[in-house]
């Protein structure tokens, strides 16, 4: 079968862009507890444009495929898998090594799917073997192509705004950056609990967009004082923040502690614009949490499939290429590169119906 | 009665250094919800130091007494307060305006007593007047100079250690810059508690002082990577940190989030270091919490005081003064200013026995 790897060429981390590479893999027969299934689908995310950069820790030259988000078909089950099973289409969870705990990782070897060493398998294949324990059925409202492009993003969003924001209905919320996939899936989810969501982007159009989907209203963070267009925007019954969901860093902490009620929270789960964000005493001074997020626990994957299930929610696809192979691949990546995609980008494995057992 | 206050000169923030006033102001007589207490005793806290260089927010030049901590004995009751209120000995709560929300004052007019426009009044005075919904009886097991030297630093760091930091029996927990009032309560807390308490000090005698207070080990910062010197001293059954008290700012994130657990919480309530600190992508990536921690409600004051009752806690004191004069009040202040002091600065305002009713 095909799977796609990268390939080791000269070059320093951040210079280096490694070329993809197609090989071929036996397709692997799942031990008792473990499931076979068809991959339909499978979905970017920005850890994989950092390997290709060699900005990621423990990247595997070998035979590890690249990509942590994948949805398919149940089609062989292992001895000790319930056989009913079979023909289920399911989400995979993106990682492996955290059960439950709120904090963190109960285990030192969490790993995420996909294009390190650490990692179990990868999701750019026609096939995947993984434990039962580690899928989720997809929900019956989406496609494989929809299916596919949650687990990642919408794992790192739903412990981003529920686990450490706490986010609850009436609240204000302002997520940066929106455009990125765990942006939407957060805007999504918070809207889907109720919260008036403001959104900044460097983007008109994606702001535009933004408001479709259920935003409040956004500000361009090109503007010079981007929080004083948004102090103009909160609602004079409520007006403040009470929560930020933060990938950007850098000055954003210092930007919305103004802005945030006492007791606010900044969740951090992501730093593009910078490697860090500076704490203030102001911050201290209003009783503020800055919260780190990073994934969430298996858990945390279920409650996510569940919520998404309940409240009919659908990822937003910027971009689908058409099966596995270096051309089909490369535009996505390159969008990535470019900034350009709104939504996730997914790859289209194998046609719908031909999966149907 | 007598009272201090600050006296008004030229000169600018950070570079003055207003001198004390003694002043003669009447003794008020209780509202129908208020209690008149007869002080016995009252303390210094590090703002009271920031306000005498105008580092402060709404400093008041005019009659409110300074100092936020204050202990004495109920020497007349309000129309609506139970007689049984009298001759009892109480602790002041030292903020107003902040019933018990978790997250930070309900309040826009927090307040907390002693030289400024905003607070209500001071316990730099022989007799106040408050609302006795604002004071709890002092544990029997202190005096009144202990019980004086309670209240604020307690309250800040009751809220640190448990509310933030939420510190369990048998977790590692480092305390930074031993020998302020807050770091020293926060060490009782945590003892108490049943967690393992790590220290840092610039001081070798502080250092010791800590260990017979009741830390397993500490550190100088002094030392270029003092970070990497506590290190070596966590037990080897549970080598990382769960939880920072710092009060330091700066460095200290970036130094200890390679020591803390996944999930671990900074709690900073203070940054005398510098006016800031970078929370960065490692913190992110090991689900870090920094959290501002400034102060507490009036449910957590009462939840402190408690607390110091049933585990029979004692206050660290610095030194004590004796009666309400500029000559007493100036060493403790210059004391403060060298920060020589291990513990509260106390003024003993009436001696004990003459308060008994």
């Amino acid at each position: 079968m095909k799977a796609i790897t990268i390939e080791k060429v000269e070059g320093k981390p951040g210079k280096v862009y490694y070329p993809l590479k197609l090989i071929d893999l036996p397709i692997s027969t799942p031990k008792p507890t473990e499931v076979t299934v068809k991959l339909l689908a499978a979905a970017l995310n920005h850890r994989d444009h950092f390997i290709r950069q060699h900005l990621y820790p423990g990247i595997s030259f070998d035979s590890i495929p690249l990509l942590a988000d994948g949805a398919g078909i149940v089609t062989s089950t292992g001895s000790a898998v319930p056989t009913s099973w079979l023909g289920k289409r399911v989400v995979l969870a993106p990682g492996r090594g955290w059960d439950s705990d709120p904090a963190g990782p109960e285990s030192d070897v969490y790993a995420i799917l996909g294009g390190t060493k650490h990692a179990p398998t990868g999701t750019l294949q026609e096939y995947i073997s993984v434990p039962v324990s580690e899928v989720e059925e997809a929900p019956l409202h989406l496609d494989a192509v929809e299916s596919a492009a949650i687990p990642l993003c919408g794992l790192t969003a739903f412990r981003a705004v529920f686990t450490k924001g706490q986010v609850q209905a009436g609240q204000n919320v302002l997520i940066t950056g929106i455009g990125g996939g765990v942006a939407l899936m957060a805007l999504a989810f918070c809207c889907a609990k109720g919260a008036v969501v403001f959104v900044t982007s460097g983007s008109g159009d994606k702001l535009v967009a933004a408001k479709e989907l259920g935003a409040s209203a956004g500000v361009s963070y090109k503007s010079t004082a981007w929080e004083k267009d948004l102090k103009g925007l909160l609602p004079r019954s409520r007006p403040y923040l009470d929560v930020v969901i933060d990938g950007a860093g850098g000055d954003v902490a210092a930007r919305t502690v103004p802005l945030l009620k006492r007791g606010g929270k900044i969740v951090s789960y992501g730093m593009t614009l910078a490697p860090q964000t500076p704490f203030t005493m102001s911050a201290v001074l209003k009783n503020i949490d800055l919260m780190g997020s990073t994934m969430g626990s298996r858990k945390e994957f279920g409650d996510m499939v569940e919520f998404v299930r309940d409240k009919q929610l659908r990822p937003v696809i910027s971009k689908v290429a058409d099966g596995i192979s270096i051309d089909s691949l490369e535009p996505l990546f390159e969008d990535m590169k470019e900034g350009r995609q709104f939504g996730k980008l997914v790859v289209k494995i194998a046609p719908e119906d031909t999966a149907k057992l």
